[in-house]
């Protein structure tokens, strides 16, 4: 099989130059698709995310029904750490919980050491039989939480709107601060290079709740974990580095690392991609919630973000987050279309 | 009386230079103060919003104690919104809900014409009540929701994660959306002015939930509303122009109008203010989050924060968002303490 070097995502990955701008969406296996509700009448979350059968089915949906121009192996950001024996648990509806939160030095004990090869092989082998069957008509994109989005779930337990928690930890004990982050790092690194190992050719780094600190906190706090993370990922596999809310963040994420910088929708993908620098890639930018509208919304706007990339090379469009489960399938097919034809060169 | 022009708080509104950066804090009279609960326990919210007394009383409460530049009118942002008739209520921890949220065209029928001198007379009172007891020491800010965040608050409900409703107006029906916001700025300016009669002698835009949104929506769905609204407010008066996750629409919000442009926490304030341009005035920025931190913690932030603004005359010192609940009363006063010595010129 040859590898599909060629393929316009990991040409854009590369800022090479492509017939069209290559399109994905984040979270485009989910619960918007009549076909992922299907599996998930039989199979809890965690369920799906442990049988690589069925991930790998979940995983495939969405390039069969969209035409996407790559795949992104069904899996949750919270997979690596369940092992780490903090009491993990997806409630329908309600997002996951932690049930033993990392709150200060004492908890960070009794944290345990994690080998992905033994907490994670359903990850690795779903991912395998992806690119089995893909053929190598689309890439596969692997993906992690970033530490600092990874360290925000153990401290906080649970969604949070303030992540008091997770600052009071950074500000009043940064020796465990680090410590939990260097854990995180080394958990991080070991979980991707098993999945590119595995087969995936693309990884991306979400850090998608990083958006609530501060640049100083970033810079201190966060910035060298990151750094860590991304030099610690097999040489040649292009890395996108993902976060919400970061207009502000931006210039230091790229400092952080990446060949593809991700956005979401609050910042202007042609301003953006000027801050960080032409000589990374940049992804994005549409608000996810237009998604919902009328498709002629949704083509001015595509018109608009292709416009902010001038056809430079190493634009990779997709949402600015991941697809909500309000979405019309239909509407989700023709953005892509949409995309696909208003970036023909 | 002589007025207050000479304060360091309405001189750096103009951009004049002052001996040190003035600082408030948003919030700064609320429910980490002893003093505030012990009014909470027997007054409801909006039982004090509505007892000129007792919100004059509750004003008053951090100019003694924390030696701030600046006194804020106490008061909610969804008074002159409750005479339209949407069933606002305060429920305990919960924050407002509207129990006739308006969702499409047919609901702005039903909405009542508000005028603010029967609508909230009792704001007025309490402005003439704490101008007359603050005798000049400080200046009183008055202020008012923004239109965009405003119609998301009567769109919603409620707090919301998405604010997909308030998409969904905005996208699916625009003409309905333009009839709303047209609504809000004609309450907003009365409201605004009602203050500025009263004795408010700066008023400050709170468009706190605007940040959810794309720059191209801001620029079609919310800038002409906001600029209608500077427009309307009596000449001479200066607009402190604020909201949260803005990092991406800075320009844009600058644009709308405003003498002074308040950031939240997640921008660098130097960056910030080279941005939108030397001539408006620039509020903030320290993240509310670090006033739970040791005071050394608090200080190194502080002399970043000044650091950035360069002794520029312009700077009003804030948080990026309101006091935080659980803050200890003794960091805000060192707080407010640090900026007066540290700003010394």
């Amino acid at each position: 099989m040859k590898p599909a070097l060629s393929s316009p995502f990991l040409r854009a990955c590369r800022r090479e130059p492509t017939d069209y701008t290559p399109v994905w969406l984040m979270r485009q296996a989910g619960r918007y698709m009549p076909e992922y509700r299907a599996i998930r009448e039989r199979l809890g979350f965690l369920e799906l995310c442990k049988n690589p059968e069925a991930a790998a089915e979940v995983t495939l949906l969405p390039v069969e029904r969209l035409g996407v121009d790559a795949a992104i192996i069904f899996a949750d950001i919270l997979l690596p750490v369940e092992a780490m024996g903090v009491g993990l648990e997806f409630s329908r509806g309600e997002g996951p919980v932690i049930r033993r939160p990392v709150r200060g030095a004492a908890d960070l004990e009794r944290l345990a050491d994690v080998d992905p090869r033994e907490a994670t092989p359903f990850v690795f082998e779903a991912i395998r039989k992806v690119r089995a069957a893909l053929k190598e008509r689309v890439p596969l994109v692997g993906f992690a939480g970033a530490p600092f989005t990874l360290a925000s779930y153990l401290i906080e337990g649970g969604p949070s709107r303030e992540y008091l928690d997770t600052k009071r930890l950074m500000h009043d004990d940064p020796a465990a601060w680090r410590l939990l982050m260097e854990r995180l790092v080394g958990v991080t690194v070991g979980y991707l290079n098993g999945q590119i190992a595995a087969g995936a050719q693309t990884v991306q780094l979400f850090d998608s709740w990083v958006g609530i600190l501060s640049p100083d906190d970033y810079r201190e706090f966060v910035l060298p974990h990151t750094r860590a993370t991304v030099n610690g990922i097999t040489a040649g596999v292009p890395v996108i580095h993902f976060g919400t809310g970061t207009a502000g963040l931006l210039e230091l994420m790229r400092v952080a690392g990446g060949d593809v910088i991700g956005l979401d929708w609050r910042v202007d993908l042609g301003e953006a991609w000027r801050r960080v620098g032409y000589d990374v890639g940049i992804q994005g930018n549409l608000d996810p919630a237009l998604l919902l509208a009328k498709p002629a919304e949704i083509r001015r706007e595509v018109e608009a973000i292709l416009r902010r990339a001038g056809g430079r090379p190493g634009h990779i469009f997709n949402l600015g987050h991941g697809v909500l489960p309000e979405t019309p399938v239909d509407h989700v097919i023709a953005f892509v279309e949409m995309v696909h034809e208003l970036s023909a060169r």
